[in-house]
């Protein structure tokens, strides 16, 4: 059974590459962050943030660097949850070359909750699992 | 006689190259802004524009781009200021490179006051300038 | 009457804001290059430019910062031919915010043609906008 | 006892920051290959690369964010060698706040060195290590 994922297009443009003709290691970055944005949409410009001064900040990033893409490429980036804990979310994000099966990056993307009235990581609330409409998984 | 310039030093690396083995013309005016950080240094983040809800913002950039610099290049820019005026401040940005007299790029970059209260640019005041330790050139 | 343009649209993000939280003015730079590269398509990959050993190459950008686009702005980018000279090609590229009238950015980029083999801008010739499907303006 | 490390200091700018007014999760990347570059320096240009068609790839970074630089930060990358095995190289790179033990990134990357004649992962010969002037640890 495959999961579900939220899907972004990426054409690989010749601003994207390096020295090495590959797309350069930190501008991967930007493409998963680019799919974060469209993925969490509107519910990461939720009053609830702002209200309760709470701010989901990326605490680890492990991507490994499967397939060299280069100029031309189409990059489909797939985003899905993967684990809902008690103080951290982690969120699995894949780029595959566009219809077919090469994978060309991999990434665990692991969010803290930041409650910027105390200034450090605090516990994933019901409540806020509510507001973005998110069940726990573990 | 050759004017006074601010200089600052990059060396070209491999992710400022693109597709072309060049650096991209994106990525030079990236290195104009590093330049201008170290050449306004502290005076920038003067009180007086904080207090004043003051801040100069980039109004045009008219860029020339000479010279392909690629991998391992040591490059100088060169920062001075062209001219005050009434409503605009022009910096002029060069990059040589370092060592030789090979001009890789020379920009214009054009400043206006934006008073934050009122949300439109204003006159750059004498007060400004003696603020900025700078003199009127028109 | 209208001139006709191609669109690109690009969705402002978090990460293409700096200090000020607007748009910072070298990843302007990226958002016109993006849509260049839309706006040539498979022209740019033709074989004449290999086998002949000719490329565009950017030589000056003449850009003009009218308003500060922010986090969730969907912009439009306007890209259409303005000049083609004998010795180089005038792109326009206008940034508005997506279904108004307020313009963003306006910019003039001019590229040459350099042919690798003598190391030197060119002519360009009639062949090469037959090739290209373009007709000569000056 | 404390290992030794190449040292790289970057100075936070407008430029580097986000929406969240925080150095970008992906310019950290730039950071810490800006550094590599600097510790690898001529060796990496070495013509035994270029003749045996061989280079070195990343194949995993494994970046820990701890503390969020923000404009004006001075940044200390500590660049060190963490393991050299059959088929890959680790290096360790820590960012400190300057003059301070608050460490901001610490990420370990991985490379395997790719042979461009076969297009795959090859050993790490014992003869690499020499022109490299590096031991192996494992």
């Amino acid at each position: 059974m495959q999961a579900e994922y939220h899907s972004t297009d990426i054409t690989v443009r010749g601003y994207h590459l390096d020295v090495y003709q590959h797309v350069n290691n930190a501008r991967y970055l930007e493409f998963l962050e680019e799919a974060r944005w469209a993925y969490f949409g509107d519910s990461i410009h939720s009053d609830y943030f702002a209200k309760n001064k709470l701010a989901f900040i990326v605490v680890n990033i492990n991507i490994n660097y499967r397939y060299p893409a280069t100029l031309g490429h189409i990059l489909e980036v797939r985003t899905s949850l993967k684990d809902i804990g008690k103080k951290s979310v982690t969120v699995l994000q894949e780029i595959y070359l566009k219809n077919s099966d090469t994978l060309v990056v991999s990434a665990d993307v692991v969010f803290a909750l930041l409650d910027q009235k105390v200034g450090r990581a605090v516990a994933i609330s019901d409540e806020l699992l509510e507001v973005l409409n998110l069940e726990r998984t573990t």
